[in-house]
């Protein structure tokens, strides 16, 4: 049974205002439940259905689920068709000096907007074996419910921090290549990539802040191999993402 | 001055039974209004608040648009925030006989459901010159408005056609490879690719049907390079589409 107050509470944590405040967001979803629950997140509590319960009592859940019925996980659930568990989770303190830029691949996002790019790019992170994420401020929070749903439990194995960007890029260790996705850069595919280094991803219209320009050591560009004089402007962020991540594994191994 | 009845009809586009009963869809914003009005599309009308008319007057609209207010727009406007341009195009008769499949690289997208996937795959295609995507009768429709949106004007120049896809594969001259993304598939980056052929990408979270499986000539996969045992599971579908699209295009080269 849960009390008004509490549906009220974990409803609250859908807004980023109240989500600063009591330091805690929701995760739904077996899958993503149970990723952050095998992670070192730290869980508040899980709420669940009989039935979802029944199901997974032999299961990696270590914490005891809190059972609610089909109409009160409706009450708390951000989706439209509610899964059957909801977790409630820590947000972590990481900031800038938990990560470290030397001799590893670090994505920079440059106030990419849309909840479903963060997402994304969270999961392409994890899945190239790429451990940090550096956010500028404006960056959408990647503890906004579609962020997490979108990142398929990627948030449980990838580190991101917020931070001024122009602050990162002027402090770091001169030998840390500065890779730029921008339109005007040199083919990805006939340049030197070095396996170590800071690739910024623009905002998905603005693309790459002006100030952070003079800080690139490389632009790199997708071709489009497509001669015909119209065509798709650009890729979506979390492509041109995908893309140069993948190819930036390729050439290190 | 909108009529009432105006106003129903061109909401009613939003849904893709009266999308199919009246053969008509609606394209919002500058960029995809004019990628629209340029391309092989039927405009049948264009509604633009005054601002946007007499910014765009010497501009290559070339059919007259109906000046509404801004609070007729908001009344039509499937957007949170409406642009200043709502275009009605007619759906045209695309079947897989308007399609070659031979010395082409077709997308084969088999249950696409979520329609920012969809719309970022036509972008990918459009990026990559690649100008046929086949999409199983489930996936979801391209004219809807938020697959439009997603495809940024894309659209406009992506042969789009549905149609019963192992009917097609087991049509097909035998010359043609079919490469299907499974996470059992080879390498990408270590087998032969041809420059032309099918690449199925399969459901977001059912990958591609049991029933198609025998028809694909080679399994490709898109390594992690992540040697951990917990990582993300895969891609995301329009990801995977993203980065196989890039490697055949780098290849062909």
């Amino acid at each position: 049974m849960l009390s008004q107050s509490k549906i009220k509470y974990i409803r609250s944590l859908s807004n980023k205002k109240f989500r600063i405040q009591y330091r805690q967001f929701i995760v739904e979803g077996t899958k993503s439940v149970k990723e952050l629950l095998n992670s070192n997140y730290i869980a508040d509590s899980i709420y669940a259905t009989k039935d979802w319960i029944n199901n997974h009592s032999d299961s990696s859940v270590k914490i005891n689920p809190i059972e609610i019925s089909e109409n009160e996980m409706g009450k708390i659930s951000q989706l439209t068709t509610p899964q059957n568990v909801l977790g409630i989770f820590n947000i972590p303190d990481i900031s800038i000096n938990n990560l470290s830029l030397s001799g590893a691949l670090t994505l920079m996002l440059d106030d990419i907007k849309d909840p479903g790019n963060m997402g994304t790019i969270i999961r392409i992170a994890d899945w190239f074996g790429i451990k940090q994420i550096i956010c500028s401020p404006k960056s959408v929070d990647i503890y906004n419910p579609k962020v997490v749903q979108g990142s398929m439990g990627s948030i449980a194995r990838v580190n991101v921090a917020y931070a001024n960007l122009l602050d990162i890029l002027q402090n770091k260790s001169e030998n840390i290549p500065v890779y730029g996705a921008l339109l005007d850069g040199e083919n990805i595919y006939k340049t030197t990539l070095e396996s170590s280094g800071i690739i910024i991803i623009g905002n998905e219209s603005e693309g790459i802040s002006e100030n952070l320009l003079p800080h690139i050591s490389k632009k790199i560009m997708i071709p489009s191999f497509n001669t015909n004089l119209q065509k798709a402007e650009s890729l979506n962020a979390a492509i041109a993402a995908g893309i140069i991540c993948a190819e930036f594994r390729r050439r290190a191994i």
